[in-house]
């Protein structure tokens, strides 16, 4: 068993560290992550540069790779042959926020798991629910655990065709969590707002602000069961098309 | 009807043009586009760093706005009030390549769209399925008219909710069309290949190469439409639970 460890918040960041120790537990880990930070940069395909890919050395002495290209770059170029050996199982995280609802789409951390499901590889996302606004380290020891677990399912049971698996973990010891739940994707409501600034020279800039997102507290969501306690596992698919909607569309007339 | 039209090529590539020029018989227009092409960059939000709004002038003397943001961010701050006037329909586009199956989550041109309706607001993504390898000027005339009338029908009739409406124009004049099919999203299949390389300096770099993506031609589905000559018009949606899974993964005991 031959696993893929990657993120979305660069190849230093803790999350990462600590999913690839406890992934090492399964089988052999390859660490290959970005060279810095891409929240919430979505899904990329670099056509327009080359990349470089560096080895390094992660905080515990082992090895790693990194690459300036983007987390859904760094699980594509092993899978085209980059690294000579097969990867099985591609596992992304840990992200120090939650992903839920529409942040999929967005999400670095989601689409580095959809890239493997697209390239023909299983995909697993693993994010922490950690507090809003929370200060200093945060533990990931719990998430960390949970990915394993759920990459030990994937590895014994196997995963439909075309499913990613999203999970979030909430921010609470192993033996405080209330258990795993298999959730819908929920309604995330953002509350971004327009943080407009003049600079020292007088000229405008902007920036996204506002408050964190929350969600729609519905039962049987992704939001709900992080929020109650859960480890929320949702299986994502590529195929977005909104069937139901397809009938009223065929109405149209042109 | 006051509508943004955005596009994931930069400010200045014809397809905007082109489509502006065509949604303009529709009601008022705002011109709102990265200052840079985002091709593949994926659903972006920008919070790591303010951005920056100039105004500029397109190739026909109107005025539009660019920003250094990505796609995703030239709707989002408009939506977020940087313009005083509320808009009511956000149509991305020309894309000069297809945007078909899998390429949904990479594209910064449906990935636009998306962000408008996340945003609570209509959107469109229009897409020309020209020849690979085409040399020289596209013609975007047939794709703006048929962009144009699909905005006139969403105008008309409305969209069911949270529906993002992904288009795609085969390269043809639009009295050779067969038709605009309702279609799903179809299983693309993408032939990248990894293509490494020594820099003049004896270090190797990595390009993300290969072929044009093809895709299954199934009945239906966004790929076999625009190969026969049709418009494909297919319903997304950001609810991307594979709710067939669900049932399988719930069997799991952890």
């Amino acid at each position: 068993m031959h696993i893929l460890v990657t993120n979305d918040d660069g190849v230093t960041a803790p999350g990462l560290l600590a999913l690839a120790q406890e992934i090492r537990k399964l089988g052999k880990v390859t660490v290959f992550a970005p060279d810095r930070n891409w929240s919430a940069s979505g899904h990329v395909k670099t056509m327009e540069r080359p990349l470089r890919v560096r080895e390094t050395i992660l905080a515990d002495g082992t090895p790693a790779f990194t690459s300036d290209g983007a987390p859904s770059d760094c699980v594509a170029l092993p899978l085209l042959g980059l690294l000579d050996e097969k990867i099985d199982l591609v596992v992304s995280g840990i992200n120090p926020h939650a992903n839920l609802g529409h942040d999929v789409t967005y999400s670095g951390t989601v689409t580095a798991a959809m890239e493997a499901v697209i390239d023909g590889v299983k995909g697993i996302a693993v994010s922490l629910d950690s507090p809003d606004g929370h200060k200093g380290p945060l533990d990931y020891s719990t998430a960390a655990i949970v990915g394993r677990r759920v990459a030990e399912k994937v590895i014994a049971d196997g995963l439909p065709e075309g499913v990613v698996l999203n999970v979030n973990v909430p921010y609470l010891k192993e033996d405080e969590l209330k258990g795993y739940m298999i959730t819908r994707h929920g309604l995330r409501v953002y509350r971004d707002e327009l943080d407009s600034r003049l600079d020292p020279r007088g000229k405008p800039y902007y920036w996204i602000g506002g408050d964190f997102p929350t969600g729609v507290d519905e039962p049987g969501t992704d939001f709900s069961a992080v929020k109650n306690g859960y480890v929320s596992i949702t299986p994502l698919q590529l195929d977005l098309t909104h069937y139901k909607a397809m009938d009223a569309l065929k109405k149209w007339k042109f």
